[in-house]
């Protein structure tokens, strides 16, 4: 039997060795960045090419797209499909489908990670016992317990969730705000964002990004957090208006920031680089041996379905 | 009325500030740090003096006690009492209190961090990226997920249980290794720690400091951990034998470490100093605004209801 054809966009540097071995046996596979002339590539196989196989930062612009007529479908690694144009992909019937779901444990692990580490201020402890802090100035200085403290969170969707159940069991008051209320969900709801975020010490951004969440986390939302609140961000750097956020850092309008995306990755904010209120990650949200093997695995079976004639695993909803 | 007298055996660096004018306020306190010639202070008060107030580091030897012909009670802040002559107490009838139960909450909570925190590489992530290594290097290795690791608690105490509780919600397989069994306890016993440990990719110690658990973490147990685990102590310095610690660090034949105390602290092992794999914290356990306030709270609360002849609150047991 023949092998199916699958285009794909790039090297998917995230995707484990094992999984990427199984895409390339089980398809002929187009890769891109394996071709010395990439639009020669397109040329030759766009009339056969039904399925794409990208990732998050890769994607596919409206423009890519219309290259290959027959295209049904284009399968993501990653969870994130804002580099994926929608709205092309929606009018011309073209399926679309993320891994998410299996990387909501490790990215609400890192969101939780941040929360108590930064309130606990576990980076700088580390750095008070190397320099010999501990020794030259004694004690350091008290931290602060999250029990009983609001967690305001923004994008209460599946990861979102996750987090919050993880929460609950360190006693911290939750909040949401959505663009709609979920009656299911016993977390207090606000419609208001800024209104959310003044009444919580930390606000945790975990929504998508889109048109419409970028900048969301302007100045305002960050003056209701105010100098006792902590900004965590493990969504996209898009979200937060991030000359806004270094303003406020430097003039200690906001208490602290943790973070694992930014705005021009891997490039972040200079001015924030000698700052001890801030943790910073380089976008390691799901990036364990566990939830990679499981991203590639629900890649591959987002392709096998779509090759099958069946739904796929993890449609998006367009 | 006249005020009941107190003798301090050393300034309670860790108590906040309220707690300690209350102290101060509510009865006359002689402070052995404040005195010139503390000597001459104890022969002056001994015979009136009932109650001593001390903390974990400072404790109360048999000898400084023997000193006191009426001494009923030793009131101490914080958990450990590693520096307290039990014995000596329990001989001569004089009731002793911790401030156990109120710091549990934050004390697991670091533990918690601190697991997160090095399975995540979260300290070595924000250097990752301060240093520019994002920028010049690319991605950052993967880490590891918690999610169905075993995690073996070495003492299943207040604190441990605490601190099991929470690590349910991330599906780690609890066991536990105590003197005896707990049969009301759904985590798994192991009468044998190197057992545990071997069955085991993290070890967290939670026991007392005794002279029974003195090195207990021997080479045996490192070595029973392994390269793939990770050893988290929250407890007391003493209970690992650091030198084997730091050996096994250095051969590659445990895989990291991250505590929060150390046998000679303010002192840590030079040799982990550079090391990536390590995460130090200086003994902030109970370092929080809110625990150290309902530490204060409690020690002066056991005072009052030794004073008013009543059982003291958190009596230890000897």
């Amino acid at each position: 039997m023949r092998k199916h054809e699958v285009l794909l966009t790039g090297r998917i540097r995230d995707m484990m060795k094992a999984e990427t071995d199984r895409l390339f046996h089980t398809y002929t596979v187009h890769a891109l960045h394996r071709s010395e002339d990439p639009d020669a590539l397109v040329e030759e196989v766009k009339d056969r090419i039904t399925a794409i196989a990208t990732n998050g930062v890769l994607g596919a612009s409206g423009e890519f797209m219309a290259r290959f007529p027959n295209l049904k479908a284009v399968i993501c690694f990653g969870a994130g499909i804002d580099n994926v144009d929608l709205a092309y992909a929606k009018q011309q019937g073209i399926q679309v489908s993320n891994t998410r779901g299996v990387l909501n444990d490790d990215v609400a692990n890192l969101a939780v990670a941040l929360l108590l580490g930064i309130s606990r201020e576990i980076v700088e402890a580390d750095k008070y016992v190397r320099r010999g802090d501990w020794i030259r100035k004694g004690k350091m200085g008290l931290q602060k317990s999250i029990r009983g403290r609001q967690v305001g969170i923004l994008g209460l969707g599946g990861i979102g969730r996750d987090f919050a159940k993880k929460l609950e069991v360190f006693g911290c008051q939750l909040a949401y705000h959505n663009r709609c209320e979920n009656k299911n969900i016993p977390y207090r709801y606000y419609s208001n964002l800024t209104e959310m975020t003044r009444d919580s010490e930390y606000l945790v951004v975990i929504c998508p990004a889109t048109s419409e969440t970028r900048n969301l986390v302007d100045s305002e939302v960050i003056d209701a957090l105010g100098p006792d609140g902590t900004l965590i961000n493990i969504a996209r750097g898009s979200i937060v208006d991030e000359e806004a956020l270094v303003e406020a850092l430097q003039d200690g309008r906001l208490g602290a920031f943790a973070s694992d995306v930014f705005s021009h990755e891997p490039h972040v904010p200079e001015a924030l680089l000698e700052m001890p209120n801030v943790i910073f990650a380089p976008h390691i949200g799901s990036a364990t041996v566990d939830t990679r093997t499981a991203m590639g695995e629900l890649m591959l079976k987002n392709l096998e379905r779509f090759f099958a004639g069946e739904p796929l695993e993890t449609p998006v909803r367009l």
